[in-house]
């Protein structure tokens, strides 16, 4: 397959700056790019040695100063990652998914299932299972009675989906992750630990995307709650009854504890953790590896373990190492004080 | 399925304050119950708003003041959590587990089983394997040879026994755990890393629970050893040789490193780590986020990485924050020195 | 099977002081061993207490002093760990794997295959696969398409392996480890996340070892790379575009964002973190629970997060509990200074 940088333009909404005949065959990294390969300069960093790329066509951005002379073609756009990523989408376009159930499928009373979906090999569906239309359960799938998969939605393999787990349309469920599992729920009872018997579940919004081997635990009673939009990395552990609002942004091996909210357009990111029951406002961002023990407002950015304003964490974070220098100082004033106060003393 | 007032207060053995013959259908949190629903009251801040709730009946403590005038039935109990969750079980009952192994399942040479036991689709199980009574082994799980699972175990689905495990009655394991993978352990030969030979395996003991996602390696030579009643929660990773004593509660997103033995009762927070070889005695509590790198005696309390006693964690995170003051403060004192020094000087 | 002293001294190039006809039946750990066990004592610990083990030999370094008398047979060979294993390997000598396809695995189109492999029951294969010879897929495994698997690799159970996958040969995947998902890359676009469709893959070297439930995510564009020989521990996270390099060492629940560079011989210790686009030479050392977050020189050793050289942070970690008595002092200089402004205020 391949495009003009004529179809290109159009596809993109660019403005071309060379010869809009030549033809592209593919999409590469800056450096990595060849002659008929279309690459993108979203840094000024790239925009900087655009003279050192083999790629056949670069993307740069439509505030990029075109006067400058390029021996490459060039396309300016208003967002040149975005537009990258479109041409990707056509230039590696999948064929249309062919309605189809595997015959090693297995699959229990009761599924309705719309137009075009596909089920593979191995999977397994539960009773009273609803599958939407355009949907694509891939190879040892597990989808427990009573679930509801929303249209165009994709579950890939070894997937763990337990009874009633509800998700939208567009959701993209990355494999080993696991929804709907019970929460870490228990009643003391002398020195022993009582389960709680978990009736809740789990519901996911739509264009919502659940890493790989993430685990979201169901309500113990209610609901646990992904909102649309939301993009979960790998390893990202959400307990029982927590919510998440629309489009926030949970980066890999984050653990959130249970019952906590999460408002929308939030950003956690790597490693960080959330303790339970709190309330994170919208639009708050949590650094790499903080620990946040205390509800924060909306807005707030917030680094750290015990978390702080990411402001003071960069100070602290230049400190920490060095308290040995700080702590010699200290020790320091102290006999320079005892000096003092043996001459002091006599005056007194 | 409903339950009467007198029914609920035998099955709890609770005190009835209004209608014994009201009926609850159902259960919900203090906040979502409708008018016949179940919902408990444990906390102080919900027994101070019994008038709000729209529930049919409420859980409340002995202890709570029964002389209030409340519109609401209450049920007094000695531990209304427990007491809610009992009528939980009561009301979402699952039929009984029919005996039956799925067409789809393949079995090795020399399974036993017991009665009643249900092996679901696409299952795998090795040669010489046990299954005890009344086991669940759910779609898509693999157990390897010589394994041993007793009675009344549930396997979720997708979820991977290796060889030679060993589990107890009462056990449940969630989607996507791993027991019995080999240990990190190699051998530095120049700079290649020799894979060690891993005969040891894992054991778990009854009623435990392990979590979603859970990785826990067989020993090197020996046993991994999880005593009875241990709940792990999600992504819990415990490696080779590691011995948890019973009763102990392991939180979503902890390490515990190779060799090392926690004592029974432990808490380990979310997101903790034990590095290996060490001994935690009984009834220690690890914070979250925490790094243990030493012995603990039994019924210590510790935070912080480098963890230290939680009291002192308690203080040093209100100072951490400060830093940059103190370290203002500090540099503020040298002026002042110096200045004294240069007066005192003089009086030398 | 029995091996005896004489024997065990051909396979691993070891001395014997003892009675060279003496069979040995097994393998155990110092403290656990019986009269028929063959043990080591790589540690001085054991080597100070050889009269209480009752393994019946044990296996010592060269360097030690063998004059000393001892009651148990005695091996001295170069490297008693690496020749304990390698006994291991001889007594527990699993059987020639046989080459075989489970009647229940699905294969779809254009499989090569070597000799002696073996395909488990449920497995299912895409298409245009290549397999090498005496590979072993375990049950429930996933292969997509395209995918590329070199001589001698083992898949475990439930792993799930995307398309495009190359694994070299020798290499080990353990159960739950998802390799080939896609990166987390998104573009942002006005309050939504558009996906970046990923067009790479990820590669990995001879010899390596994959941790369960690891992910490791495809290249957005290009290549992720694991090189010959890394070993990664469980629950291990590895980003688009991430490369390793060779025998580095990945303990677990460490995570690597998005770019990073890895050197080879590095070693991340348990749940360290590294940022993305990031360089870490060659020989680096990071410690547990270090946040890595600016490229390393090779044979850095750090650790603590910010990271900080290792032997700072060994200070650090030792100020750190003592914080709540310096901020006392410090603000006891603080009465001390001013009482000595006071006097020398009327010197002034």
């Amino acid at each position: 397959m391949s495009l003009t940088i004529r179809e290109i333009a159009a596809l993109t909404n660019a403005t071309i700056f060379g010869d809009p005949n030549y033809e592209i065959q593919g999409v590469s990294s800056f450096d990595d790019a060849g002659p008929r390969d279309l690459t993108f300069a979203g840094d000024p960093v790239y925009l900087s040695k655009l003279d050192q790329t083999k790629a056949g066509a670069v993307l740069v951005p439509d505030s990029f100063d075109l006067d400058k002379q390029s021996s490459v073609i060039l396309l300016a756009s208003s967002n040149p990652k975005i537009s990258f990523f479109k041409v990707v989408e056509h230039l590696y376009a999948k064929p249309p998914m062919a309605e189809f159930i595997h015959s090693s499928a297995v699959i229990d009373d009761n599924l309705t299932i719309g137009n075009g979906s596909r089920i593979d090999a191995n999977v397994f569906i539960g009773k009273d299972v609803h599958i939407g239309a355009h949907v694509h359960i891939m190879p040892n799938a597990y989808v427990g009675d009573g679930s509801f998969i929303g249209d165009h939605t994709i579950i890939k393999p070894n997937v763990t989906l337990m009874d009633f787990t509800r998700l939208g349309k567009h959701v993209i469920v990355h494999s080993g992750a696991v929804i709907g599992s019970d929460g870490y729920g228990f009643a003391q009872d002398g020195q022993t630990h009582t389960k709680l018997i978990h009736t809740g579940h789990v519901e996911i919004g739509d264009h919502a995307e659940i890493g790989a081997c993430n685990t979201i635990d169901r309500g113990t009673i209610g609901v646990t709650l992904i909102g649309n939009g939301v993009k979960t990395d790998n390893q990202v552990h959400i307990a029982h009854n927590v919510k998440i609002g629309d489009n926030s942004l949970v980066v890999a091996q984050v653990g959130i504890a249970g019952s906590t909210t999460i408002g929308k357009s939030v950003i956690l990111a790597g490693k960080a953790g959330v303790s339970g029951h709190l309330t994170i406002g919208d639009g708050a961002i949590v650094g790499p590896y903080a620990g946040v023990s205390a509800d924060l407002p909306p807005n707030e950015i917030v680094s750290g373990a015990p978390h702080m304003p990411h402001k003071t964490w960069l100070r602290v974070a230049n400190i920490i190492p060095r308290l040995p220098e700080l702590r010699k100082k200290l020790f320091s004033f102290e006999k320079r004080l005892k000096k003092i106060e043996n001459i002091t003393k006599d005056t007194e």
